[in-house]
Parts: structure tokens; sequence; C-alpha cells
């Protein structure tokens, strides 16, 4: 069995150290049991045809498994639960709530804090970032809101196994954490530090921050 | 076997007709064969406790297939696949391709596709929104150009068959359809085409538009 390979930035500004998506990657592996290697980009890169061939958008990560090349962060850990046959539980309707929450951290979620982080990261200054950004923060507020209400005293996403549908929303939530916002959303909150907890995360941070120091 | 059930809007505004999310299912299930209702939501129904439960932020689609209830349009077709045996390739591999375009498709370029309709749709007279679009635009057509330089002369997501990659990929497109944008794409255009003129899309479009008329 081929050694997984999963591309990695050797350095990001600090807002971004620790959310870089090649986290989400190399925790699917160390949940799994998968070993895995880290394959740095170096100076262009993210821009050269070869790369772009294997991740249209330039991105971190890529996944290679032999031949095999596969992007976008959400199919990898895919791939890694169907591979490792385990981070999904069995059966129809369970794989689909997998798959459930996975789209519902990814596309329900996440754009929105995005769109806060494009304007408190990378526009902070600009007037059109000042004039929306109390909408978008209520934006964000109102789909926190409406999870945490769904989601009630569930320690999981799916019935009482971590699967990636958790591994995915806990990474989404992590990157609000340039604001206070998560903490009033306190089972949403408690839910993020469970992820954050398990030994398996913390070596996948630890070797994605290894690359800072 | 139970008849599937799909929640959606007996009435929406122009721009939004036609790309309601519950046409990804109807078109689903036109593709595999399977026969479902709709179920129209009525008055208060999309804030009440007990659609929230279904669908913890209050939109459609919902699918109902017996006592089993489902969330987020992309999972839905995904079930439906998975259900059907069709619009999903075989093999480890293939399978994760197809979850690749589906991501790619709903976390990489339809949310900045919908920032610009939040721009353009649902703020336009607003001071931020005319300082912010020219950027917005650019980010759409910089995600456009690198899916049109990677997708080349292919025909599908994944080799020569519809899966559920195209069409989550094609409905995200279409949400372009109040700009010229994708004109400037022809590969990308001529794939949204190919897509909107199977008849199973036909049919799914004209039985969400029946509500409309």
């Amino acid at each position: 069995m081929s050694t997984l390979k999963v591309t990695a930035f050797p350095w990001v500004p600090p807002f971004a150290q620790g959310l870089v998506r090649d986290l989400r990657v190399r925790w699917a592996c160390e949940e799994a049991g998968l070993p895995y290697e880290q394959v740095l980009l170096q100076g262009d890169d993210q821009k050269s045809a070869s790369y772009r061939a294997k991740q249209p958008f330039g991105q971190v990560p890529v996944l290679e498994d032999g031949d095999f090349s596969l992007f976008e962060s959400a199919a990898i850990v895919f791939y890694i639960a169907e591979k490792s046959g385990k981070l999904m539980p069995a059966g129809l309707q369970d794989r689909a709530r997998t798959v459930s929450g996975m789209f519902a951290a990814l596309n329900s979620v996440e754009p929105h804090i995005t769109q806060l982080n494009v304007i408190d990261l990378f526009n902070p200054d600009k007037e059109w970032a000042k004039l929306r950004r109390p909408e978008q923060e209520q934006v964000v507020r109102g789909r926190l809101a409406s999870l945490s209400t769904w989601f009630g005293d569930r320690q999981y996403w799916v019935g009482d196994s971590f699967t990636i549908a958790d591994l995915l929303l806990v990474t989404v939530l992590r990157n609000l954490r340039h604001t206070k916002i998560l903490a009033d959303y306190p089972n949403l909150q408690a839910y993020r530090d469970r992820g954050e907890s398990r030994p398996a995360f913390q070596r996948a941070l630890a070797a994605q921050m290894a690359n800072f120091g």
C-alpha cells in the first residue's frame, strides 16, 4: 500500500496558521490510522500547469495515493473514510446523513463565515467592508442560531460516533476563532472543543503548525 | 417502495424561479427514474419547529422517504444516486472524483456566485454593494477561468457519463443567468447547455415552474 501524500504550504500568515485545509486531511488520516506524508509547495508551484491539472484553483490540499490524485478537502476525507472503512457509518440512510452534515458544514455554514473573514482578515479597512460587516455578522449568527437549535444536545452529527461530518463542521467552526461569536452558541462551542480535544486532531494540528515554526 | 416526497415553495420572486434547489432533487429523481411527489410549504411552515427539525435553516428541499428525512440538496442527490445505483460511477476512485466535483461545485464555485447574487439581486442599491461589486465579479471570473482551463474539452466531470457532480455544477452555473459572465467561458457555457438540454432536466424544470404559473 502506497503512503498517502498531501500538499501543504511551507508558510501562511498567522491568521491562517492552523486553519489551512490540509488540516482536514491530516486529521482524517490520523483518525483512520492511515500514514501520510506532506508535500510542501514551493515557489510558483501553485500557478504551474502541472499543479493546476491536479487542483484547478491552485489551492491545497491535493491528495495523491499512488497514481490517483484528488482535490477538494471534503472529497479527500470522504475517500479516506471509504478507503479505511472508518469515520462513516454503514447503511444507506446513515451514510446520507453523514453527507448531509458534510454539505451543511461546507455549503450552509462555511461560506457565510468565509465572507465574514473576507471582511475581517482581508479587507478590514475597505469602506464596503465597514458598511457590510454588521449585516454579515448577523448572517453568520442566523446560521449558527439555527444550527444550534437543531443540534440541541447531540454529541455528534450522526448517532453516537465521530464521522467526517463532524470533522468538517468542527474545522468550519474553528474559522471564527478571530471573533467571540461562537461563545454565544454554547452547544456548538462545546462541540468544537470536543473535536479539538481529540488526540488525532492534536497530532494533525501540530503537524501543520510545525511548518510555520 | 414509498414514493419520495420533496418540499418546494408555492411561489418565489421571478429572479429565483427555476433556480430553487428542489430542482436538483427533481432532476436527480427524473434521471434515476424514481417517482416523487412535491410537498408545497404553506404559511409559516418554514419557521415551524416541526419543519426546522427536518431542515435547520428553514429552507427547501427536504426529502422524505417513508420515515427517513434528509436535508441539503447535495446530500439528497447523493442518497438518490446510492438508492438507485445510478448517477454515480462504481469504484472507490471514481466515486471520490464524483464527490470532488460535488464539493467543487458547492464550495469552490457556488459561494462566490451566491455572493455576487447577494449584491445584484438582494442589495443592488446599497452603497457597500456598489463598492464591492467589481471585485466580486473578478472573484467569480477567477474561479470560472480556473475551472474552464481544468475542464478543457471534457464532456462530464468524471469519464464519459453524467453524474451527480454534473447535476450540481450545472445548477450552480445556472445561477449566473442574470449576467453575461458565463458566455466568456465557452466550454463551461456549453457544459451548462448540455445539462439543460437533458429531457430529465426539462421535466424537472417544468415541474418547479408549474408552481409559479
